[in-house]
């Protein structure tokens, strides 16, 4: 396994952003911001933009002007388009957004779809960006379902995982396409060499799972091109037994959260010592720096957010409570994927499968 | 929520005895144990066996007389059925049960099928278990599916937890039946009042989820029987938002083994602390008292195994890697189920159910 450029092992924006234009040098990449998505918006999404903008990488901010200009300043490097318009996480996804095409994630997956802007980037509501994605950005030609995707938290280094929840309902042949995509986003945008790709069940045997896991084996099995460890277990996430994970929707989001959950639950007791005795107080003062690290590798926000993979143009789904720095992360991951070669090798490795159902919408 | 005798919170298997001896004193339990299963036997299981036989809770030990009869040494409350074979985890498990009439686990399932011991307690192969207890001690009429029930590791108790595994592809019945086995464990083996139901899913609205969970959610909320919370997401097992959770076998071994997955990682990169710096290590020097007590309470050994619910007698599954304690808290899980008024309880909620079909066994 091979970090080629470093990449995963970079924690802050500008040390992103400083690999980022040290590589693309010359090149320039233009991404569509919805600055109105996310608990912390507008402030939290125009402080990030503001800060991994440059000459490399221009914004797009898509919300309320009056409210956007005052944040923005005059800052070099970001425009504003207006729209006047919000979906609330508590709105069904697919209908608020063919209803409201004058809300932010509509007009800026149109700005990407129309092609004046590269990529999207939201943290608005996960269901809102999917089904703006699916409507106006659309897959790429063979792509039976798009995958959410994301780098998750692991030892010692992160395990790119999909899919979070984009598809409740899978048949094995849609696994195998999550199987094709994230190692091309191994391989592309994270730079590893040959990464592995293992499927998660209950057991390492290729008969262990349910009927959708040990058919969906088989055909990941039969394809040559996937570097196939075989089946890993739910422990084996965090001690990154491979590369890459491929889960239905339903099964990657949960135990996505329950990583989350039981990471909060003990770092949480840690934390309890300083309310315990005199002893763990000053032993939990003198860890600190160390539970600190501990922590940052385990914070989500760290890498910015999720790819929906499998469109015509790179999006990303940064956490519904990113504060600045899991924006700017997200939109250098989204800016790192329009340079990549992530969408050609997609497009070559399934543009043939031809396939063209209906997603079916999840999380 | 009621903990109504503390059982919840009791720790050693001494403490647990005692528990045991005051709440069911006159009554007299026969456990029998499979003295051969399991990566540690038969030393530690003889020796777990032995911390907790007395005179309220006799032991049938079953394996090769030549081996058990030196360690046991003529301990009182201990009886040796001799059984000279023994089922390996490598061997496809319904067909060496079938095969291998005098191994271990057989005959110590047809002790209990036959009536000369009240329950069943094996550390061996947990689908060499199942298929013993499915083929000898039976489902109890009215269960479509028996389901494997652990309590989980949660704060600030542990939170029970159906299916691990026993079924990898079920139906929404399926899931309403763990819904009133769960309830009826929490009640009358856990002592709780009136405990909650959570139904494993991808978000909180009834609507979310794959189609299996949306109809069992369906099911479950319209049985009046069940005191039901809703919908929990993976991050809600570790701060336990409910008593029970229900899954399907193939989710619900994904969760746990990712919950114990994450757990090893974080404690082990605490750990990691001790070959840090100097400051560090003393941190985690002062600390370690504190460590160990989340330690401890994330430790499924603590617990004794898994429940095998819905057979005509209490089956518990003890870990594979099981030390002397974890089989003695097996054992005890064991007897506090005959005591308790969980048979009867499942009985009278599914017996009119009626159903009857094979059932899959999974891990």
């Amino acid at each position: 396994m091979t970090d080629a450029d470093g990449s995963l092992l970079l924690r802050t924006p500008h040390e992103l952003l400083a690999a980022l234009r040290a590589q693309e040098a010359g090149s320039h990449v233009r991404v569509a911001l919805d600055a109105m998505g996310g608990d912390l918006a507008p402030v939290e999404t125009v402080k990030g933009a503001l800060a991994v903008a440059g000459e490399h990488l221009s914004l797009v901010l898509v919300g309320r002007r009056a409210v956007l200009e005052p944040l923005v300043a005059g800052a070099p490097h970001v425009e504003i388009v207006p729209a006047d318009d919000v979906i609330s996480s508590s709105e069904e996804p697919a209908k608020a957004v063919r209803g409201r095409p004058d809300s932010s994630i509509v007009v800026a997956a149109r700005l990407v779809a129309d092609g004046q802007a590269d990529a999207l980037v939201s943290a608005g509501s996960t269901g809102a960006v999917l089904a703006a994605s699916l409507l106006y950005v659309r897959r790429l030609k063979g792509v039976s379902r798009p995958a959410i995707c994301q780098l998750m938290p692991s030892m010692p280094l992160p395990i790119v995982f999909l899919d979070m929840g984009a598809n409740a309902d899978v048949r094995p042949e849609h696994l195998r396409q999550f199987a094709v995509m994230g190692q091309a986003f191994a391989t592309e945008v994270l730079g590893l060499e040959r990464p592995t790709v293992g499927l998660l069940s209950i057991g390492e045997e290729p008969t262990k799972g349910n009927q959708l896991v040990i058919e969906a084996h088989r055909l990941i099995a039969a394809d040559e091109q996937i570097n196939f460890y075989g089946n890993v277990e739910g422990r084996d996430l965090m001690n990154r037994k491979v590369d890459i994970v491929v889960a239905d929707g339903f099964t990657g989001n949960v135990a996505v959260k329950v990583t989350e959950g039981t990471a909060r639950a003990i770092l949480g007791a840690i934390k309890g010592a300083v309310t315990g005795s005199t002893r763990a107080k000053l032993g939990a003062a003198l860890m600190k720096p160390h539970l600190q690290r501990i922590r940052a590798a385990l914070d989500p926000e760290e890498y910015g957010g999720a790819y929906l993979l499998g469109m015509n143009r790179p999006v990303v789904i940064a956490h519904g409570n990113s504060r600045a720095r899991g924006i700017g992360n997200a939109v250098l991951a989204a800016a790192r994927a329009v340079t990549s070669g992530l969408l050609p090798t997609i497009a070559a490795r399934l543009g043939a499968d031809g396939s063209d159902e209906p997603p079916t919408g999840a999380v």
